[in-house]
């Protein structure tokens, strides 16, 4: 199920349930994904990502949906499939609706091709794109 | 400055010049940037690539700020220098606040780390996010 | 199993037995996996990546500890689902405790997401770390 | 120099020189990267990343050269200029020998093309390796 | 089977049927693969893309097998399992023979680790391959 | 101009020497490009890298103008602008038209998108394309 196996919240130390305890009041829920358990083997890294995950996920200049969405674009560039699952799980429950994520798609796959045709056709970055 | 050089306006041939204008119009601007005037030596791939592009930027479900931002994760995520600087234009022209950027490269990153945690730790994919 | 079928040992050319049998000596073991059993099928690519691997992995200016989980590393970048496994498992019996597995994931997290940030924000190499 | 330009120590809020006067203590050097004063216009990332990579990079079960190394490995593969010269300097600094670097880079290539073999072959993984 | 699931030919709308008859015609076959069924969610996407990939796969300077096997090549270094099987597939049936399918993988495995060498080794671009 | 310079042939001991040697006669060149020079720190990857790619790009099932195309569709892919640089120049001296660069990035381009739209669909492998 995963390299050192999932750590159900029966089996978790204090410290791994207030992690768990503190996604699930979060997100209002009463359920754990496996990466949270697999990940609380090592309970630094536990913490350490879900309050960075917690901090850069909440509402800002940018809507929870905007986020879960580029987190989809990331995830499906990479070809994470775990991460392509559960952020395509999480931007449905946000609001994002079929047509929406057709035209994600549609963005992360034409980005992707011309990535490559301006790196492959070794285009010159423009005076007035520079920094 | 480009693989096979740069195609100006003033000796592209009728077909090229079509698109340029096309771009012009679309974009209500007199700049046509490297990166068509690279594709220009290969017309079917310039067309084809314009009017991908022009199809799938426009506003719709998502409306082309939310697009452009995406634009960027991808780029970002590729590492594509060019298209990083040309979208992050492209974005912030069409409304990206240096808050919005901020929060966008946050998520990016963040994509990026987890997409690894969940392959490294070879975490299963939950019942609930199969399709 | 494989693209064009896994070759067994008792099925294997002369030519493939030798490979297979240095492999056994080298690795001490009884065992040869899925990966050269597949590559079997082209014996010029399995002696020349077999003879590579083990002249970069053996002990050197790196112990092969470090050198099993740098390969863990790249793999875990690549999201290669093989490699994950089969260096994972390699470093665990080179001596990979649990500790060093979550400190080693944790380094890799963060090194792709700093990866990210870097290019995302387009930042200038600085003067003291150029060549 | 960077997308929203870098912030010198003499220009920068007491929220940022909080943090540069962190990496400059912990560092014991009286230079700040670029990649900081980069940051440093979104001081929640910067804050967050600095602490992130302060408590991963510290010695714990593996030690800061092993950890340098890693992060170039995962730099290298992703082929991220900056953090390529910054993180192979910190290395060296950390102690990484020329036959040292020679060595990681031949595991990051060859690792690099056993995970195109791997995943082109179609290799399932073996029973053994699987969690 | 797919996010939104697979439309069958007797469930589709006739825009979706139409693109469907084009790719069977095209390919003188009466097999939709699952990549088509799923895409057809957005029909928009689903034309766009076939028809780019009926323009771009066809007979030109480079002839169909040679497409097939960078096609492969592309997918295998990005990992993508999808495209690997269904492009090995058809690189098979455009006649790519045993020997062939081995040397086009130690090509791809090859250039991904000396991408990784160049980058990690900083070497600059010799002057005479600068455009 | 690279991590640990550049060894000129004046410079070199014999070892590296040789190398270069039989680079310069194979390749019918008196110049040697500057990943060798690079690599030539650590003479044994030099050696193992040089008689690797020799051996892989020799005419074989698959012609030199084909692998070379190939090479420059990974190193596309990957985005490594040294890599790009140089086996564009090499496919172009084996006998690459511009008509052919074009199709080969078309090709390059379609298939990085299509591997994300199969991956972000999350696309199962159809039955007949299983090993």
């Amino acid at each position: 199920m995963a390299t050192l196996g999932l750590i159900e919240y029966a089996d978790a130390t204090p410290e791994v349930r207030a992690v768990y305890d503190d996604i699930m009041a979060t997100r209002q829920t009463d359920y754990i994904n496996n990466f949270w358990k697999a990940l609380a083997h090592d309970p630094v890294t536990l913490r350490r990502t879900w309050e960075s995950i917690r901090q850069i996920m909440s509402p800002g200049a940018l809507d929870p949906l905007t986020k879960e969405m580029i987190y989809v674009a990331v995830s499906v560039t990479n070809q994470c499939g775990y991460c392509i699952a559960s952020h395509t799980a999480s931007a449905r429950k946000a609001g994002m609706t079929e047509e929406m994520f057709g035209e994600l798609m549609a963005v992360v796959g034409m980005a992707n091709e011309t990535n490559r045709l301006a790196s492959g056709w070794q285009v010159d970055i423009d005076e007035r794109f520079r920094q």
